[in-house]
């Protein structure tokens, strides 16, 4: 059976227009209105079935809302406004009709919810797994992007939210921290900033790196989530390993000065948690210091790929 | 075999930065100075093994630089200037670096042929086949954007190129027409205008579409590829057949009012060449009309997208 099948195209034209989107153009191009913003910025995250998500444990709504949730949660890291989506998406020739309607149904209210106009797509079928590509198109505030490599010896590193054990369900489900991090960004001057999405360890290990700096936790202050603790009674890892290590968390964490983030903790933005975990020290390296004072040292802990040779 | 694989992001530190680039943030983000212009043209085109090309038959260079191409010549669709581009990536575990390293040299030459900045991506490893997904960013030239809805009742169609039989290798090395459809744009006044992708009569019938209008070309002023005729002598389809209905041209197609249409022939800028093959008839419909006078009418030709039901 033939169709001629533009779904993007399809479901842009049911959808409330965005002021921001000039014109939709066919399936897989638009043109946005950019006028009132200098920069741009530009994030992308491919979902694969068997990889990130599969079909039996996650409904294709959760996938098509966490495929757009952790765009957002990259433009969040740059303290960014997210405006407008693109949606590529290869879908299995058997129920790809269905499946690519149930994505976007599940995609849509999340993108309506921070303002992201669905721009275009690119709806392709084939015999192999569920693929999901998604760019997110953003812009600065008036303050502009917070980037990873700002931080400082003596900044306080400080998380928006519990970490661990995101693997049970807060991995589809999470806000992406879009509104904190502006908040934060308005409220007070922050030296670095990313989400956490390969786990705590390894994305401060991004900041440390573009920062050219090291870093000491504290292990009692790390906020440790209640999935955490309950996957580290199946499993025998410490509900800490799992805040440190288990990615897909999608909170922030950011640096700055301490007498700022004194002020911060006296008087938080509304809506927003902030949990003071470490300092930022000139040494580079990555340190856990335990409450009995013992002091380990992390080995970059996260999410790697693998390649065998041919 | 564990690899911290950040390959575009690493490709991107050994490539030349783009002045656009403002800065990039990791693999997956960057922010671009967008200062100078008012829109922000975005397109995204996914390619997928054993639908879109082969291992076998192409070799990852060329599927790269064609995954990029295809993009341009979306821009080029819309008479903009592609500035940026974010690659995303589904790669096999079994030789995945290689496959990926490989992709991307045969992207780069042609990004920077085009001014085009690889502003970030998303590297993926899995089991399954090679998956490719390319946003480029563009924008207008001064005189802003040429879309497909613009056709009028007389207006010429105009082609930039001979088609048709573009499996035989024209698909994968051909030259996006983002020169041309610029060149175009400052000579003359476009009313519509589209990349031949879908082939001839799908591609115009967008134009239709969006225009409200009809057409009729005519049968012996549409300029027929070598591989037309190539392919045809095999498998018993008319040239003719092969230029209306073949896609991945990436020619142009655009329609403009017959005085502009004279001026323009008679005075082509360099390096462009114009076709013309039918005129824009107020009646709907698409229509072929020969040299001895026989009319008949087109049905949409060219590529569909296949479901079965599950």
């Amino acid at each position: 059976m033939l169709h001629e099948f533009d779904l993007i195209s399809q479901i842009r034209r049911q959808t409330r227009p965005s002021p921001r989107l000039t014109v939709g153009i066919g399936d897989d191009a638009a043109v946005l209105d950019w006028s009132s913003r200098p920069d741009c910025m530009v994030t992308v995250d491919m979902l694969m079935e068997g990889v990130d998500f599969t079909l039996d444990m996650a409904t294709p709504e959760r996938i098509g809302r966490k495929a757009l949730a952790v765009n957002l949660s990259d433009i969040a890291a740059m303290a960014g406004r997210p405006v407008a989506c693109v949606v590529a998406l290869a879908l299995p020739q058997s129920g790809g009709l269905e499946l690519g309607q149930r994505l976007t149904n599940g995609l849509l209210p999340l993108a309506e919810e921070f303002g992201v106009a669905l721009a275009g797509g690119d709806t392709n079928t084939w015999q192999g797994p569920l693929v999901l590509s998604i760019t997110v198109l953003g812009e600065p505030t008036g303050r502009g992007p917070v980037l990873r490599s700002g931080a400082r010896p003596g900044d306080w590193i400080c998380v928006t939210g519990p970490l661990g054990g995101s693997l049970l369900g807060h991995h589809l489900d999470f806000t992406p921290r879009v509104r904190e991090a502006q908040a934060l960004h308005a409220a007070t001057t922050l030296h670095s900033l990313i989400d956490l999405s390969d786990g705590l360890a390894a994305d401060l290990g991004h900041i440390l790196e573009e920062s050219h700096v090291g870093a000491v936790l504290r292990a009692e202050s790390i906020p440790i989530s209640p999935a955490a603790h309950e996957m580290s009674r199946t499993d025998g890892r410490s509900p800490l390993l799992h805040a440190l290590a288990d990615g897909e968390d999608f909170e922030l964490i950011f640096t700055l000065a301490p007498k700022d983030g004194q002020k911060l903790l006296a008087d938080l933005p509304a809506g927003v948690a902030v949990y003071h975990i470490g300092e930022i020290t000139r040494e580079p390296g990555l340190g856990l210091c335990h409450a009995d004072g013992r002091h380990e040292s992390l080995a970059p802990l996260g999410w790697k790929h693998q390649f065998t040779s041919r």
